[in-house]
């Protein structure tokens, strides 16, 4: 650790480190008009009476109206809400256009959507520097089950449930010279793809096809007519390019159907080899929605954002396959 | 969202979404006595003067020394520490014994390895409820890379940080009718797996072993000696069973030897097999460790974390390639 001394940036940094919840904290003024501010300096106080605190900066514009109304509403904001975040977080414009309230035993205005709320009165406020530190009486409080949205070192986060133990795939300890663990990424990322893979194979039992010829299809699905070159930009990053004799299977079978312009054979599905296709994302979908409730929303929200970081930081540099060259010329889009 | 009527557990629960980092508070009796606790109750006030505050239970068997002397240090532990953050939240034990402590500008004990620290000395003490609301101005204070401990909802938890922008594999937006897209599951598992061996191809140009050669090596690697209906049952699930022609090719270039035993052949590693299968898993090492870098040790810990959940919740009941039959009897190990 390296001592550092008394600069503001630094002092905020290690603060940052704290991680915390983010909440909204509205009231309304003597006029009629709401006030609101994003504030991440929340926390529980007393479990009975039931209180809470927060600070809140000296300089803030809605200083005067925290100070003379006695009623607050503390929203802890869900996932959801980052960009609700962002807007009460600047100053400006008018924070609560747009906004449905729902009716709360006080006059604050209260926000929907969140993953807790808690009506407050005022019971004492104390001075705290540069910033006032308000504590409340909880009046009372709702919360649902929307995942809540996580602040961390100046940025947003979304939170991983630790469990007690961490899930071990093996019963052994391996010995200290075992250079291949259950924990090598590579390993847990080919055992959950192919995991996957295998329940999709026991979703759907009465088609042969083999994994690979799925991909093709898939490919097909979101970017049809295309040559055995063009389908191995797509594929042949797995090491596996597709052959002629693969497709010569999905023709057989029906599910596409080969053109030859100039000299070279341009492939498109069939309505059947659409219809498998869609089925097996189908499958696919049920397969996700099942473990998504495993996970938890928001831990499989995580997963996702993590895959995508993962698959940012290694990408060969595949084309994109969702952007039809087509489609970009018809609609005019020019970058 | 459901209103609760005013139940203790209810509130515990809904004051739980607010996510917190988790931090060991310290002090020094006068008679010399370190006291500690473990809470999540911290948060920053003011930036100028520097000042924090956090509540204590007025039950707490510290409460004494905490209000009598004027100086405390506030830990925000590290993932790492759990297992402190544990010791200092149950009562009884020594929490102090073998912690090697630091020299801090206070008397108060100053704790390793954690994320950040703030040196503090008490500027009010204010009642709040069954807590005690203690303000403190920093001193001084210092901060260390290592990722912070989370907790929510009753549990730790790691977090992953949320970019500004998430990333996103495709420039294009999907039409509303597309099923297949960029956030399907198994599509970013599959994505993401392959990208790997790619780089691992990239990363061996000299060896011209497929990737499917290449399980079959580091499967023998944890558990040599097997048949080809052993074998199997470790790679069967991957939709693709392993081959005696498979086997043929490894054992035509000297890196498995087969032996027959009754009627079963089985297979073993080579010196130069062994070699070769330690060096990709080598390679696979440094890719992962570059990854690791570039995500973040916090955030490659929770996909980790995440990939094991989703492994076990899928899990097509795979044995346990790592326990091995003769080292479980050798050892002595029952269960």
């Amino acid at each position: 650790m390296s001592q550092a001394s008394f600069d503001t940036r630094a002092f905020r940094n290690a603060l940052g480190t704290f991680t915390t919840g983010v909440t909204i904290i509205t009231a309304r003024g003597e006029d009629g008009e709401p006030v609101g501010i994003t504030a991440n300096s929340f926390n529980s106080v007393s479990m009975n009476p039931p209180m809470v605190l927060w600070s809140l900066a000296k300089s803030a514009h809605s200083l005067p109206t925290f100070k003379e109304c006695q009623h607050w509403n503390v929203h802890v904001l869900s996932l959801d809400q980052e960009p609700l975040s962002n807007r009460f977080a600047s100053r400006g414009e008018d924070k609560f256009a747009g906004l449905e309230l729902d009716k709360g035993v006080t006059s604050a205005p209260l926000l929907q959507e969140s993953t807790a709320r808690f009506q407050c009165r005022t019971l004492f406020v104390h001075d705290g520097g540069d910033h006032l530190i308000f504590v409340g009486e909880v009046l009372t409080f709702d919360h649902s089950e929307r995942p809540p949205l996580v602040f961390q070192g100046g940025q947003y986060a979304v939170t991983t449930r630790k469990p007690r133990e961490t899930p071990r795939l093996t019963q052994s300890t391996p010995p200290p010279d075992c250079v291949y663990t259950e924990d090598l990424l590579g390993y847990l990322l080919g055992r959950a793809h192919f995991q996957l893979l295998h329940k999709l194979r026991e979703a759907q039992p009465d088609t042969s096809l083999s994994d690979r010829l799925f991909y093709i299809l898939s490919v097909l699905l979101i970017r049809d007519d295309q040559s055995l070159t063009e389908l191995n930009t797509f594929i042949g990053y797995t090491g596996s390019p597709v052959t002629l004799e693969e497709l010569g299977t999905l023709t057989q079978r029906g599910l596409i159907v080969s053109e030859s312009d100039d000299n070279t054979c341009r492939y498109r599905l069939t309505a059947d080899g659409r219809d498998v296709s869609l089925h097996q994302i189908a499958a696919a979908k049920a397969i996700e929605e099942e473990l998504t409730e495993r996970l938890g929303q928001s831990d499989a929200q995580a997963l996702k954002l993590l895959l995508k970081r993962l698959i940012t930081d290694s990408d060969p540099g595949l084309p994109d396959l969702w952007v039809s060259d087509n489609s970009a010329e018809s609609t005019g889009v020019s970058l």
